[in-house]
């Protein structure tokens, strides 16, 4: 029998239920998916391509629930300013920068810097959304994104019958691709009437789809819509069911007891994104009350306007020891809820738990290598201590999504970074003249 | 004139008090100093070494002042309990495992890891302090430590006279090291009586040298001392007459307005180590306080066995985004803020402030290179912002300690890192051992 790829001698993190953790491991991949699992000697090297990890770390893929990587084109334009008059001047960047070209350019970027760190999949909200996803195929990764909704013109233009058609559009060009998982993106409640809320959801719904959308994010939001609809914003999205498995709430810092309640209960997931959440000091999410609760809690980067890079590794990080900081708990978030956070849960957020979230056989062989010969990774005496409290994203070697492999030593094998590179560059200078004056 | 090193064609960032930032500039170093800066054109090329950095940002190496190198033996062994069961099993691990042997290599580990990540000198408290000092001195690297005070026997099994011949020796041997600034080191209030805790000091008052400690990093630690002494840890060390420009204090999370006041007046300066305090639910330290009232807060890693590694480049984000989420303030800290506490602060708590902490002639060119060609560098609107926000210790590629260049392309030129890691990965099993049953 003889595998596409068999990937041998690892440090096997599976990530599954029971917290499995192998030495000595390998993995064989047919198809794209993981066939077999075991130690070396009973894998064999029976593959057409046999890839001897001299004992490094072999982990599912991570998974990020929240970016809008072409935003990375915006890195470190706009600091030290809240949400509120942040977006302001971030819009007006945005409204004179973005093109299908330039958010084309910029996704190319985030995603970049995303899957050389080792994140497969990334959710990701932004304008022109069909540029994403066309990126992310170049690159070979996973992107869940899809239309966008938003009152008003937004940086594109789009009326409302527009965002309904671009939408339509966005499922029927990518309804059955690999590596896309369409959805429908409104911005937040404070930007997208009721209605327009519904309408979104109805269209993901009749494509049995995601739905996304900002929440609760800032003190200032919340006391917004309770001051426009007379409740907080997970009471509004509720009352507007629109919470359930398919929906993923990008932050929820801002709720009390009982809408922590109300997400266990729904099964809706919470994108916790700590990095962007300290910096624009939007607040701290009750993380370990939600999963006491039993929410689903997944872990996003937010775009790089705000971070400032795409570092699943900080978030992750930060997910682990942010809240024992702040609760003065030791336990307050383990290291196996982090790391589900970024893997299993992810994957469910996604509806793709079946498929990806875990190294298991029969899931897609979506996986990433870890280098162990660093000085900040001697001695390890636990990988999963290593991969929560120690690993950064220059730690990964290698990627493969769907047993392809799309970064080798380091290095994308799906498009020339350095050209990217160059074409932001050039494109800086106008970017900084934007918000001028 | 013919310098020893220009390096040229560099996007310099001096960390100066005006923070000056150049670009397309160049630096001369004669005998380890800074002789002149300015631009490429200006400085040209009359050196015995010419190092073109093709763009890369040149600015002062990292100053962490407060670590514990050697208990990277130790990275990831107790995980997620409070400080104080914590550092019983800490203890029970170092008793078994540390001797002046196993010191040194822990020590080599942990000073690499350091400078690999662009910290030139780390202020450094534990066992056999000798060895550090000569790890440091091999890797070529500045430490500051010295003798430790502690009540009981210790790790080491010393007595109270031991530990005051083993202080002054460290002086006698290290006093005039250009590598070495010596200091007494006692471990805290609460395992340190008052009389010890005034001869470390005496001793490091004839000698002109600095002086640390542990201070206030608990809830639990300052209710001890003040059922023992009737006065808050703050409080306490003021009434021994021990806070001066000589003195840096560790931690200080729990501390009120009127011990922020008291360090003010004082001149002490805070060591602030957000990523152990977070790990060890230790607490959030009220950095902007202390910050608008004139405390000096300089920036430490802590030890990799509460951390879980050495990176100050995670601290100094940290130090720049938490405290705007806790308190809820976008500019609660700013990017020049955050700067100096790894930079000028560091130096000046170090008591090098003329010599160190800025790139500006005069001073001693202990110096690191960015890479900036990575995707998370790119755009770059502002130098400051990217070293606060974006930058991972993956990025620095350069390391000059007083003009010697010491990491080359992130290789360390002083050692084999290669057989350090070796070594302790073969002592892993012992360490495990050692707190088993």
């Amino acid at each position: 029998m003889t595998a596409d790829l068999i990937v041998t001698n690892a440090t096997l993190v599976t990530a599954d239920a029971a917290g499995t953790v192998l030495h000595g491991a390998a993995l064989a991949v047919e198809g794209g998916r993981i066939v077999r699992i075991g130690s070396a000697g009973e894998i064999g090297t029976a593959a057409r391509d046999v890839h001897d990890i001299g004992g490094a770390i072999l982990m599912p893929g991570l998974i990020n629930t929240h970016c809008h990587a072409a935003d990375s084109l915006f890195r470190g334009l706009v600091e030290d300013l809240a949400l509120e008059p942040w977006l302001q001047t971030v819009w007006k960047a945005e409204g004179a920068i973005l093109t299908p070209q330039t958010v084309r350019l910029g996704a190319a970027l985030g995603l970049a810097e995303l899957l050389l760190g080792g994140v497969t999949s990334v959710m990701d909200m932004f304008w022109y959304p069909r540029q994403t996803a066309l990126a992310g195929i170049e690159l070979g990764m996973r992107v869940a994104t899809g239309g966008i909704f938003i009152d008003g013109p937004g940086v594109d233009g789009g009326s409302p019958e527009q965002r309904i058609a671009d939408a339509t559009a966005f499922f029927d060009e990518f309804g059955g691709h690999e590596l896309i998982l369409p959805g429908t993106f409104p911005h937040g409640t404070y930007t997208v009437a009721p209605e327009s809320m519904r309408t979104s959801r109805d269209l993901a719904d009749r494509h049995d789809a995601l739905w996304s959308t900002h929440a609760a994010e800032t003190r200032a939001e919340v006391a917004d819509i309770s001051a426009r609809y007379g409740r907080s914003v997970i009471r509004h999205l509720d009352q507007l069911g629109l919470l359930d498995t398919r929906t993923v709430l990008a932050h929820c810092v801002w709720i009390d007891d009982e809408e922590i309640a109300i997400l266990a209960r729904s099964g809706a997931s919470v994108a916790h994104n700590p990095v962007s959440n300290l910096k624009l000091a939007s607040g701290i999410a009750r993380i370990p009350a939600m999963l006491a609760a039993g929410v689903r809690v997944t872990l996003g980067t937010d775009g790089a306007i705000s971070g400032n890079d795409l570092d699943m590794w900080l978030a992750l990080r930060l997910a682990a020891t942010l809240h024992k900081g702040f609760t003065l708990q030791a336990d307050a978030v383990t290291t196996g809820q982090a790391l589900k956070m970024v893997t299993q849960a992810g994957a469910d957020a996604l509806g793709v738990g079946d498929r990806l979230g875990s190294l298991e056989p029969g899931k897609l062989a979506d996986m990433i290598v870890i280098d162990i010969d660093r000085p900040h990774a001697v001695p390890m005496f636990d990988p999963l201590t290593h991969i929560i409290y120690s690993c950064t994203k220059s730690d990964v070697r290698d990627v493969y999504v769907g047993g392809r492999q799309v970064v080798r030593n380091r290095e994308l094998t799906g498009i020339d970074l350095g050209g990217v590179l160059k074409e932001v560059s050039a494109l800086a200078p106008s970017i900084a003249r934007s918000i001028a004056g």
